[in-house]
């Protein structure tokens, strides 16, 4: 089955907002076995529309769209449709109710445009929004399918997935495909490609290989008819991968790598904390991004000034001697935290996050330090880009070396 | 001028990156006085991509495409225009040296298959690319212009900058748009709309009210043959409108809460300081994003647990009689922060981001103290949504609580 994108709303093209919309249900049809070959925007415009809508449902099977279901005039989705099938609509009198109660529990009176969104035509079924007053259009007519999903986006992924996803799902011929995504990091891309060697030739699963801010991601992807065949036919292919990757490999699918680092010190029952200057908290913030990071994460000092620094326990004469943008600084800070906050383990980190230079060092340097109970290492970043840019590659690099740290403590 | 957006690359369709080019292209545009009608996504097919070239090249004046410009057989975007445009591709020996310098300078061989970006067709000029391999196309053929240009946004954006908006400006004829955005916070939006009052039925400039996450935008935009001129039209209005707004506008265009915060900070030469709990490092990273915080930013403490709180002299008394999660901890914690860093104005944040409840209050519940010179003040809030939404809410109030106080310190 061929399906086509079309994203509703002048606001996309004045570039006001960014369609997240299309990219999430773009990355949501592989798994039903459904092809994308195109996805448009289009304004608030009925000749437009028309037009757009006419092409999709002419070429493609499935015609997906979000946006314009609102209650004011400039909502012209549900009109389009009704012109594209030769069908009138119709006030449906229990959607009303639906609609009138949703304004009821708000204690809110039901403006009477809203009433447009209790419409349909006759070969159309309402899609139920709980979490807003637009229903979505599921349309059958002629072997074809169109969908009218609302625009925001809370309300689109939750029509998607309770509304849309079960009922293309029963519809997939084609068989359904499962993806798995493995994450390597501290290897090249072109030495992963090696480690996969003959595997990148086969075709169910087929292996793609991406290189991403953190590491590489080596996407798996079976088609099968149902779940569990698609899920039996990467199974071996991903054994074999993790056998070959052996600690490249950090983790797979969601997981992140504060996520996993997070895991590693709580099954070893390490805590964690941090001084920090150029990142200014953000490697904190990344850390306490886990949900149940209080576990081992005893806490943080932004150390944004000298006199901070100092005031928490940061020698002053290593300060002095080799300056604050320093390796020495950097784990002296690291050791400091570790004693202030009685944690077992501490990262600190000071550079240049710019906009100017600081004694002397080039924007972009920067020193991580990391201190534990057996030792203490230093390392040295040099990142391009912005302020924001440089924060984000110096917190990511960070946990990296933190979990490299820590691997090489469970190898002693 | 009508134009039309085309951004190329399977990856689109497959929803593994989002489309952000056409977005900020699409919000460049105005600014031109050209008009957007369509914008598309399409994939690396030449079929497809011939398709949606050759219905842009004839329904509109300027097609500006982004992507598959790569060294690679996937890459096509060159060839389809060829084709488009029935002409012959060669090989410029200018290109050629400059693209060998390119990898010269990273001391890499050139692969062979990077020759095709060295390629021009005879009604294009080559764009060049400072920060990538890729030169962009510049097509102009029959009063109409094709415009190539890289996938990766920055490459995007320097080259939209620095070559196409110049040469596009020079042939607007629709004259330009300006545009001026007021930022208003501590009133509604219905408020606002009354506040505008007759302003919101001028033409031009025109007026828009949009509800954002730091508040309610008022965006006015004016045309006119030059820059000064719609700058002239803006001026009266915008005098109007900040009359009016008074004290609940905090900013225009670029600026951001902190940003104009910390301005505040700096003209009254006042310190800051934070110690913050549920937000985990999220309030010292906002106000460490904006260039030159370290001027009034003297560092935080993230007090995830209690030990930490009480080492860094959170009164443990406090905490045993009102809980962790009270307005007495929060504004205690200010009290420490501003104490143990030395700073003249502090904020303290406690409460529950989730998953689970904690000492019985709800996942969401957020209190927020500043403490200064002259007394302290606590706020107390509900945030719905996930872990990280709440964390965001409770930053971003925490920041809009400190210019409140600021604002009340100026008044006494």
């Amino acid at each position: 089955m061929k399906a086509e994108i079309v994203s509703i709303g002048t606001e996309l093209l004045l570039g006001e907002i960014t369609d997240t919309n299309a990219a999430y249900l773009a990355s949501e049809l592989p798994t039903l076995g459904i092809d994308l070959y195109y996805i448009s925007q289009v304004g608030d415009n009925m000749d437009r529309l028309y037009e757009v809508f006419h092409r999709g449902w002419s070429r493609s099977d499935i015609l997906l769209c979000t946006g314009g279901l609102g209650p004011t005039e400039d909502d012209l989705t549900r009109e389009t449709i009704a012109k594209l099938t030769g069908e009138k609509m119709a006030i449906v009198s229990e959607m009303e109710k639906e609609l009138r109660a949703f304004f009821g529990r708000r204690n809110f009176p039901m403006p009477e445009n809203n009433l447009k969104q209790a419409m349909l035509i006759p070969s159309a079924k309402a899609l139920p929004n709980p979490v807003g007053t637009a229903p979505g259009w599921f349309v059958e007519k002629g072997g074809k399918i169109l969908v009218a999903m609302p625009g925001p986006p809370r309300e689109l992924r939750h029509m998607w997935e309770n509304q849309v996803r079960p009922r293309l799902l029963q519809r997939a011929k084609a068989g359904i495909l499962v993806r798995r995504t493995l994450k390597v990091t501290g290897i090249s891309e072109g030495a992963i490609d090696e480690l996969c060697g003959e595997l990148l030739r086969s075709t169910n699963p087929t292996i793609g290989v991406y290189a991403k801010p953190d590491g590489i991601h080596v996407r798996l992807g079976a088609k099968a008819s149902d779940e569990a065949a698609a899920r039996a036919l990467i199974y071996p292919a991903e054994v074999k991968l993790r056998e070959r990757f052996g600690q490249y490999l950090w983790g797979a699918d969601e997981e992140t790598m504060p996520s996993v680092v997070g895991k590693m010190l709580q099954e070893r029952r390490l805590t964690l904390a941090t001084m920090e200057s150029c990142t200014g908290g953000l490697l904190a913030n990344t850390i306490t991004d886990v949900p149940g990071s209080s576990a081992y994460y005893k806490g943080g000092l932004v150390t944004y000034s000298t006199d901070a620094k100092v005031a928490n326990g940061v020698d002053p004469e290593v300060i002095q001697t080799h300056g604050v943008i320093s390796a020495e600084t950097a784990v002296e800070m690291a050791k400091a935290a570790r004693k202030a906050l009685k944690a077992d383990i501490a990262i600190g980190i000071t550079g240049v996050a710019g906009p100017a230079e600081q004694e002397g060092k080039a924007v972009g340097t920067v020193y991580i330090g990391i201190d534990h109970s057996r030792g203490s290492q230093t390392f040295a970043g040099k990142y391009p880009g912005t302020r924001l840019d440089i924060k984000n590659r110096a917190a990511t690099n960070a946990i990296f070396q933190l979990r490299k740290t820590l691997l090489d403590l469970q190898g002693t």
